[in-house]
């Protein structure tokens, strides 16, 4: 099972595209909606919502849990994997390095919420990939409630308020750095204007939990055989070189 | 969970591949051993064995099931697969392709159990993949058992008996066709002589069997909210365009 939560509908982005790669695949989505928004919220206060997520998920089965949400992520992610040695966890991160590879003026604008960037993990990823390039961090308050309420729907002029001081500043690339936002994804590129890539994460985000999803268990390896079981223990000794105590099976 | 099957030690060397691959999945291995060897029964005996072991490995759980037997991959994966919707299936067949890409001789030795050669998916393989290729098929009755007993010390003078007259027919390539044989590949290699290349599937079947493991659900997706369950599903219809019934969770 994979379980994926946000604190609404932006993990819906993500969910989407896990789906058309892994069609036949069990999820459980779970939208925080009770404490949504978490981009406004505190970095200490998200941490225990994501950490009360993961719970849930875990609870119903997921050995995968994708944290759709990049407060989430920033707030809580490193936290997680250690409180849940058991579990994958796959985070959102903002997408610093395709978009530093994909601007040609050197700006690139990230757009996220408050809390996203009170996290500094912008400022790791910006040293690693981005070197040369101005990344200019742009915080959305508001945004993410807006979608909730309207999703691909949502105002213009909400959404030009934020995206054309990044364009004026000179941006060809912005980077979508909270899941909610993949919904306006349209409505951002109608206001930049043709010239300005967009980077939505939720496609190699994923990639990556195709990848990771099976390899979520306990690393148990059951032996069963409907001969002898001291007899197969035996030959796995010899064969693989590990010890094992086979069951029987009565056929 | 993953299930692997085979009617005695050879999946062995193939649930090794899988496991480096993915060191944390959850495994159940299946030896049928009372019912050992496969590769001398008839096809319609192999298919009810084969059938029973799935069933097996499907109430312990497996969502992928492994058949890491030629025989009875040849006998049984097709049944297998409309009998169980459900469940994924991974099998094993002669590995004629990378055969065909290597041989320089134009030579191609294939070893297996006589009952693997008696389900002709052979003649399909060297139809699609082996033009201009001469593909020897080469049952080595015993082998299967010789290798359950002896495992990689079974007498290079059983290996020879089959081995040699392919490499005097001027075979520079073998496939290995039953997994039991992974166990005995250096002493194949041994008797075969430095000019002769060995291709084992395990390592690419394991790659498959990777590669499909997640995607082996139901392709259900449960949502919870711990908002409003009906605000929830209109978001999903406007969101994603399908219908969804979200559970609401008290938290």
């Amino acid at each position: 099972v994979i379980g994926v939560f946000d604190s609404g509908v932006g993990g819906l982005s993500v969910l989407r595209e896990i789906r058309s790669l892994l069609p036949s695949a069990d999820m459980v989505y779970l939208a925080d909606q009770a404490n949504a928004p978490y981009g406004e919220r505190s970095l200490d206060e998200v941490r225990s919502l994501a950490e009360k997520a993961a719970g849930h998920l875990i609870e119903r089965g997921a050995g995968t849990v994708v944290v759709a949400c990049n407060t989430a992520s920033a707030a809580a992610l490193q936290h997680l994997r250690r409180t849940h040695p058991g579990t994958a966890f796959v985070g959102m991160e903002p997408a610093v390095k395709p978009a530093a590879a994909a601007t040609r003026t050197g700006v690139v604008g990230v757009l996220a919420t408050p809390t996203t960037f009170q996290a500094e993990v912008l400022d790791g990823l910006v040293g690693r990939f981005a070197e040369g390039v101005e990344v200019i961090p742009h915080p959305c308050p508001g945004w993410a409630s807006l979608i909730e309420d309207h999703g691909a729907d949502t105002h213009p002029e909400a959404i030009a308020r934020e995206v054309m001081p990044l364009v004026d500043a000179g941006a060809d690339t912005l980077v979508l750095a909270c899941t909610h936002y993949s919904f306006v994804s349209g409505r951002i590129a109608e206001v930049a204007g043709p010239g300005v890539t967009i980077v939505d994460p939720a496609l190699p985000v994923a990639r990556q939990v195709a990848r990771v999803a099976e390899a979520s268990g306990s690393g148990a390896t059951t032996y069963l055989t409907t001969g002898d079981p001291e007899r197969l223990a035996g030959q796995i000794r010899h064969l693989l070189g590990v010890e094992a105590a086979p069951e029987g099976l009565s056929t």
